[in-house]
């Protein structure tokens, strides 16, 4: 039984401050994951539990500066370790919130094993990942920029990642832990069940222009993709979604 | 032409103090890797180089406190976190002298990827490593702790990285820049080639009790396993290991 939890970058931190984070907001999150009883063992080590967090106020901002996008490359290293070390700086305040329960959350970084090839193609090889699952370890990976063939490096979101994993490692449960209860339609109430994008469209239009990753909408069209049920809710729906319950937007 | 550099964690670090750069070394040892000439680039870039670099300081004391080694693990979340961040603070020191320099470098953190399995064998899949080089940029990885099946999580020393990666890059050469000129015979005359292990072992001795990750009795006996021909030189021998000479001693 392997879950995925995405944090939302804009959940865990504050989106308009440059490197800002929500700090009540990670506490939340990371109260209801030391509360999570998903494996059988003790609640301070929840089992089976991936975690992949967005890059909010650190790492949108670098990216936008240098810009770099998902489709966008760079050739310039020390862009990409700006980007990279604002997103493993956040990524050591989510570790450390996590070990303060004492979840035995671990830092996996995209950059050190991830690559696109020349299509944009992810490969994001899981071995490290399982293996610190099976050790009773608690992986948490982030949004990243990785070596992209023919464009120096380009951005690799959180949702990428949460998709690809979600395949490679045969996940039961995604969660979407966002700002929003759901996927709100255009009178801003949630959605209860996509089954298919056209059904959604004109509700959600194309928002790839509002974030560096894709925004909503791209959310939705990457979780259609993924094979077991997913998810989309806030941190008020967090809980539900580790007692097994169905909050906010079901996608599938 | 894939060339392997190890930096020593002693070279680089004052080894006896905890968490102390030896800023004047690494300063040297970077001004070698700027100025190599590997791949035809320019020689701010150079193509085609991995650097691997040790603990030191920064690694060793850590991993003895918590009483963990290459074959002694821990479950302990909090403790890898402790070793792994000393080095991944370590690694920031080395590209940003790197990239001070314009070389391209970027971290690459086994704990993201590696793993042991029961016996000890290590799998480090280095298709990221690949994306990096094919990309221009210049692969930093180190010593660090990797999940091993069993036994929680194990050191991972940075000869063992380098011996992994001659076989899975099929690297041309390997390079060690160690604190000694070379491995020392017993009147402390640096021997030109090694060949065997038996050879030398009168003068090696088993220093396995020295060094968490085996000392210059485990570097040789590591690198005679490594198909690529192999130097042990110190920061004097740097240069001229990347010019293409056969500084200290060849092990093969």
């Amino acid at each position: 039984m392997v879950t995925i939890l995405k944090l939302g970058g804009s959940v865990i931190t504050e989106k308009d401050r440059a490197e800002t984070l929500d700090g009540a907001a990670l506490d939340r999150a990371s109260d209801a994951i030391k509360n999570a009883r998903l494996g059988g063992r003790a609640t301070s080590a929840p089992a089976d539990l991936v975690v992949v967090h967005g890059g909010g106020s650190f790492g949108h901002h670098h990216a936008e500066r240098h810009g770099v996008s998902t489709d966008v490359g760079t050739d310039d290293a020390g862009a990409v370790l700006e980007i990279h070390g604002a997103m493993t700086t956040l990524n050591r305040f989510v570790i450390g919130r996590l070990q303060d329960r004492d979840v035995p959350a671990l830092p996996v970084h995209p950059l050190s094993l991830a690559h696109r090839g020349a299509s944009g193609e992810l490969t994001l090889p899981s071995d490290g990942v399982e293996a610190l699952l099976a050790e009773g370890f608690v992986p948490v990976l982030h949004g990243d920029v990785v070596p992209n063939t023919g464009a120096g490096a380009t951005v690799l979101s959180g949702d990428e990642i949460v998709a690809d994993l979600a395949g490679t490692l045969g996940a039961d449960r995604v969660g979407l832990c966002s700002t929003v209860p759901g996927v709100l339609d255009a009178e801003g109430n949630v959605i209860d069940r996509i089954a298919e994008y056209d059904a959604v469209a004109d509700v959600l239009g194309d928002s790839a222009a509002t974030d560096v990753t894709g925004g909503m909408a791209g959310k939705v069209r990457t979780l259609l993709d993924v094979d077991p049920p997913t998810w989309v809710f806030d941190l008020d729906g967090l809980p539900a979604f580790f007692d097994g319950a169905s909050p906010g937007t079901r996608i599938e």
